[in-house]
Formats: structure tokens, sequence, C-alpha cells
């Protein structure tokens, strides 16, 4: 039977994930990898998940297990509207959807916004999970200029100008793959440009409560809420296997949302909400995340020590204070698939920036080292392997190298 | 701000859920509801996965927190393909893709099959919410005939002979909503039109363990596996709030289905995977199915006997052996929805069949009963109130009554 027949022409817009094949190569035994971008399963309080459970089928009974409302869990709602207030969020149970983890939120923001060919406006590097989110929707993406500050305010304005945009997306905290935040005064101009442009701004917020040191940054949502969907999770606060996310929209977008959601998963897992729920009520996550912080803290510090101890010069990088992520670039003509390749076959992995753009030879120079993963001194060993193999791929000259393209299994 | 004019395209085929709204007006207190089309909580092995959960975390420790591969967790993929052997369903562990409970196979085939108008060929009526999946992709809907065996598969061949169907959409086993069952003659012969036509069918079989007497009969897929993907749930055996289904797919269309499912959710809930995985495997099902079984197979009988007891004559219903629902037919120009109000001021509720027909006046005369959320005299005493409501109605003429419409809060 012939089944390309059958299928949808939005197909032709989703890729195989690359970079899932890459992460894969990098979960091989005996690899070193810098590559990933999920939590340190040691981050998770498993205890209590295990006590949690307990507490909510006790006091949940059967009704933890059942099919529940769209719009999630009301205790769950409540409780996020209550931690979200920390981040300068002002908002009522009933404006909190809960979703299946940030990427529920990202599909259904496509479906409800996406017709084929609108424009959607993003960073480039940007998060590619929202792209694959996006995709199938067939819209068509506007770089937004940005520099190390995040987006330009007077670059933006004049994007939303000469373009119709169907909403910008933004990951404002301590971005993937990046690792950058944009500043408060960034945030208060981009906020002025998109009430002004009358624009809608998808603020991806992951990362935020991952701050190893420095203030929190107010979230654009509170500068511009008319204008904003903001969307949080549990992923990284507690834990992503329970695949408990969160959304504020303005209401006529949430309408949508949830409309939207009854057709592609009904509701979010009970059972996770209520521990979620329970997570955040009963205080666990006052005594957790402070755990999660220390825990993380010297492995950024191990990761901003080595590049500076042993990267050769040429080389610059990100010096985030949270998150997951440092980018590093390089000279100009240099290409990291090549170091890449090389990399791996001395049990070394990172993913080459190339893979977070959407110009096609955009960021060859790049890369994304992730920090949570391995302890202090497996990360100093791992970036002295690869700076040694920078370093002799700097001094033999590398301009008239070609682009390789990758071959994972 | 406008919001409208930011939403795509699609959302004109995303109508609010009535049947949900129906079902929120009958979860009222005082209300009993033969409305729900969700198992009885009472149901739910509601220790057993609080015991579940205690193993699962001592077994795989954060593992079963962390994020995990979008086909799903191993484990549960190699238990649900012996599990379905009994049903004669052959396949490999790899064979299986977890999805987030039914919904999200039936959200991921529409994304991955259906462009634009692209046609559909259901059974009307039939389960709504997977219009509800398919409805954002656009297509255009195709009826098969059917008769109280199922689609007729004389009917079914010219159908597909004389239209370009992307696939066909079918409840072979206790469909919601009308409770009936192909049988395995009908089965052979529509396995044979589809072989021959070289056609695709998505069997949607979420009841078939649910069946309180008579024989198992074998899944269409048995019969012609490469044209089928077979959808499967432990909503019903297990728990719904878990949000955890299975999908057998040919190879081609499986690889698109979790290409899709990444930008959907990443994957389903690996806590929840894991649970179903144990009760699998260390055999609680064994046990459990048959109590729920045992709970719901007199709650039937008390309907099928409060249908015969009661309801007037020019009535007829479905008579099913398992599943959920029974179907009843009432004499041609009743109007369903002005019994379904004055049957609501009366504090019983039901769903209008016509909700599940695609012809906007088809099935007025209809109605859908669920039996399993009321014990067996709460079943008989809803019949007898409803019987009285159904007599008052016939006995007084109705021919000319208008179309009511429903407005819920």
């Amino acid at each position: 039977m012939n089944y390309d027949q059958l299928l949808s022409k939005r197909v032709s817009r989703m890729d195989v994930n690359i970079l899932r094949e890459i992460l894969k190569s990098a979960s091989r035994p005996g690899i070193i990898s810098l590559a990933g971008g999920i939590p340190a399963p040691e981050s998770f309080p498993t205890d209590i998940i295990a006590a949690l459970t307990t507490t909510v089928l006790k006091t949940y009974g059967a009704s933890a297990l059942q099919y529940g409302p769209t719009e999630g869990f009301y205790p769950l709602r409540e409780a996020v509207s209550h931690f979200i207030r920390k981040k300068g969020i002002m908002a009522r149970p009933d404006d909190v959807q809960i979703t299946s983890g940030s990427q529920g939120a990202l599909d259904a923001i496509g479906k409800i916004l996406i017709s084929k060919g609108d424009k959607v406006a993003i960073e480039s590097p940007t998060y590619l999970g929202a792209l694959h989110a996006f995709n199938p929707y067939e819209p068509e993406y506007v770089r937004i200029e940005a520099d190390e500050d995040g987006p330009i305010p007077e670059k933006l304005e004049r994007l939303l100008e000469s373009h119709k945009i169907k909403f910008i997306y933004l990951v404002p905290t301590f971005q993937n793959p990046t690792g950058n935040t944009i500043s408060l005064k960034r945030r208060k101009e981009i906020a002025d440009v998109i009430c002004r442009q009358n624009a809608l701004l998808v603020e991806d917020d992951p990362y935020s409560d991952l701050r190893y040191q420095g203030e929190d940054i107010i979230p654009i949502q509170t500068l511009a809420t008319d204008h904003v969907i903001y969307l949080g999770t549990f992923s990284k606060i507690l834990a992503p296997g329970l695949r408990v996310g969160y959304c504020l929209a303005p209401k006529a977008i949430k309408k949508w949302m949830i409309i939207a959601k009854q057709g592609i998963d009904l509701h979010t897992g009970s059972l996770s909400q209520a521990i979620a729920s329970f997570y955040l009520t009963e205080g666990y996550i006052d005594d957790h995340l402070p755990l999660i912080l220390n825990f993380y803290k010297p492995r950024l510090a191990a990761m901003l020590e080595g590049l500076e101890a042993y990267f050769p010069s040429g080389f610059s990088w990100s010096r985030p204070e949270g998150g997951m992520f440092v980018w590093v670039k390089g000279p100009e003509g240099l290409d990291m698939g090549r170091i890449h390749d090389e990399a791996f076959k001395e049990n070394i992995a990172f993913v080459p920036g190339r893979y977070f753009h959407i110009g096609h030879r955009e960021g060859l120079e790049t890369m994304r080292l992730n920090f949570t993963m391995h302890d202090e001194k497996t990360i100093r060993n791992a970036l002295h392997l690869l700076a040694d193999i920078l370093e002799r791929n700097v001094s033999a000259g590398f301009h008239d190298q070609r682009v390789t393209s990758f071959s994972y299994a």
C-alpha cells in the first residue's frame, strides 16, 4: 500500500527533529554529553512525589484518576495563580489554563493562530521545540534582529509596521539555546512596542525559576498583560515526566486554546496535576527549589571557569545567571559541525549551534553547551578536551573547510 | 485589542463542544444523569494505583519522572504488545506507540493525514471526540451507510470507488453513542473491501475490554493489518485521568505520528506510563478487570430491563453486550431535545442523539443513555420517570413541534 499519498500537505513542513537524533547519539554509554537539554534526574524530588501521590489519592481518591476539566484541576490553577504572583503576575485561578507541558500550549497556539503563510516573528537562534509545534500549521518565520540584550526594540517596531505578524515568540529569560536574558530596560521597551503596535507576544518562560545569582526580572507579561500569552512549566522545578505546564492568555485567546485542547488531549493528566498542586500548596517547592539551585549553581560556575581557563582566544560565550545552557561563538569560518564530529570520536558531545537558526548557513561557528547533566569535574574535563580540539582546528586554519552534514543513525 | 483578527482560519471549524456543555449541566447536584460518557470512579483501582506508584518510583526512581521517548516507555510498549495478543493482534513492542489517551492519537492522525477538503468517511451517529480532533484540519465528512450490523460493505465499497477517501473512521465494538457492535461476518467483509480498495481504516477500540456477555470479536486490524490504524486506551480498564492510550499503525504512518507527537506534547506522562505498565505486567489487570465487568454488568441489565418495562410502544433500543451506552430511538417526529428539557426539569439528564450526527436535523428522535454511573435502582427509577415524560409527549402528539435549540450556561 502506498501510504505517502495519504499524507497531508503539512507533513512537508514536519521534519524529523535532527536535534533529537543528536541527543540520541549523545546518550550512548561512555559519551560525556554537553548536548542535553534536560534537567538532571538527581534534581527531582522523587521521595516527595511518592509521598504526594499517597496524599493525593487519600485526599481526592478516585477523582484524582477521573476525567477532568480541559481548563485544568481547579486547586492547581489556584496554586499556580499564587505561585506566579512572586513573578509579579497577577492572575485569578480562572485565568490559569493547565497545559500538557509548555509544548502542549505551543501546539494549541499554533493551531488557533496560524493559517498557512501567516507570519510569526522569532529570534534566530531560538527554541526548536516551538518551531516544531508551529511548523505543521505552515507559518512563515520573520527574524527579529537582536543583540546581547535581546530583540532591538526599534527593529522590532519596524518589523511590526512592515509585516502582518500573527505573533512574536520569545524566551526572554535564560533563553534556549543562548542562555541570554532580556534586560528589564529592554523588556519595558519591547512591551511599549507591542502595546503601541497592537501585537501579540508568546512569552515562553521555562527557566526563570532556575536563577543561581542576580535579581529576578519581571516577565514582559506584567508589562503588557493584554498582549501576552505567558507559558510556564513544572518541568524544571518539579519533574518533566509529569507533563504539566500552565498558560495565561487574554480571555478571547484562552477560550480558543481550551476548545483546541479538547480536541488535542481532552485534558492534562489528573494525577500529575494533583501532585503538582500539592507540591506548591504544601510548601514542598520552598524547600526543594533551593536544593535544585544549589545543585546547578556550581555546575554553571564550573562551565564558565572551564571556558575561561581552557578555550582558545577568538572564542566568546554567554554568561547566564541561570537556566541550563551556555552559548559559545567561535571565530568566523569555523564549522562546529566538523568540531562536533571530531569531539564525538573523543566521546564528547554538544549541539552545533546552526540547528537552532532558521537561516541555512547561519550560526555555523556556534555551539550550545548544557551544564545541568554532569558534575563540576566532568564538565571541566570535557571542556579541556573540547578546547584541545578547537585549538588544533584553529591553529590548522579552517577557512576553506566545507560545511559538513550530519549522518546519525 | 482585537483578538479575532489573529485567529487562524481553522477555528471556524472548531465549535464549542455542545456535548460538553450538556454534561456540565448534567453534573449539577441533584441531577440523575444518564448523559455521562465516563467510567464510574468506583471502578478505578485506586489502592492498586497507590501501590503501583510506590513500586514504580522504587524500581525506576527519578527516571520515571524524566523526559521520555516520544514513542513511549519501552516496558509499557512491551506490556501492551502482550496484552493485545489476547485480542488476536500480533505486534512487537516496537510497533506499539503510546499516546496521550486515544484523543492524542486522533489529533495526530488528523494532523498527518488531513489536508483541507480531504474526505474522511464516518458513520453517523459517531463519536464526537473524533470529529473534534479532526475538524481543525478541515476535512469533509462522507457518510457510510450502515444498518444494525454496522457499515454495509457494498455501500462502503461504492463510496471508496466514487470518492477519494483519506481514511475511514469506525468504532466497531460497543460504539459510542449506539452501543452497536459490527458482527464478525461484517468485519471480514469490511476488511476485504478495505484491502481491495487500498483504503485506510482508523479502528477506535476503547470499549472492547468492557464485554459483560457474549464472545469477543477480533478487531478488523487482525483482518487487514496493513490497512488499519488501531487505537486502544487505558481509560476504561485502569483510569482515564492517567491519559494513557496506545496506537498501532503501519510503519510509514507511525513514523509521521511520532514526528507529529514531538510537536504536540513531546511524550505521554512518564509516571502514568510506568503505572500502566506495572498494572499489566504484574497481573493486577487480571484481578481488577473482572471486578469492573461485574460492577457494570448488572447496570446494563437494569437499563435493558427498565427500557423493556417502562418505555412506551414505538420506541426501540440497542442491546449491547458491553461498553457504556444504550441507544434509544423514538417514533419519527419526536424531538428528544424537547424531551431533554422537560426531563431536566425533573432532574433527569441524557444526551439527545442529534448531537452525534453530522446532518443538521438527523437523529432528532434518538437519545444516548449511559449506564455506568448509577446503580441499578437509580437507573430503573430514572427510566421510569423518563418513560412517563415520553408517554405524555407521545400521547399528546408531537408532530408539529419545532426543533428546540439548547442554551446552556
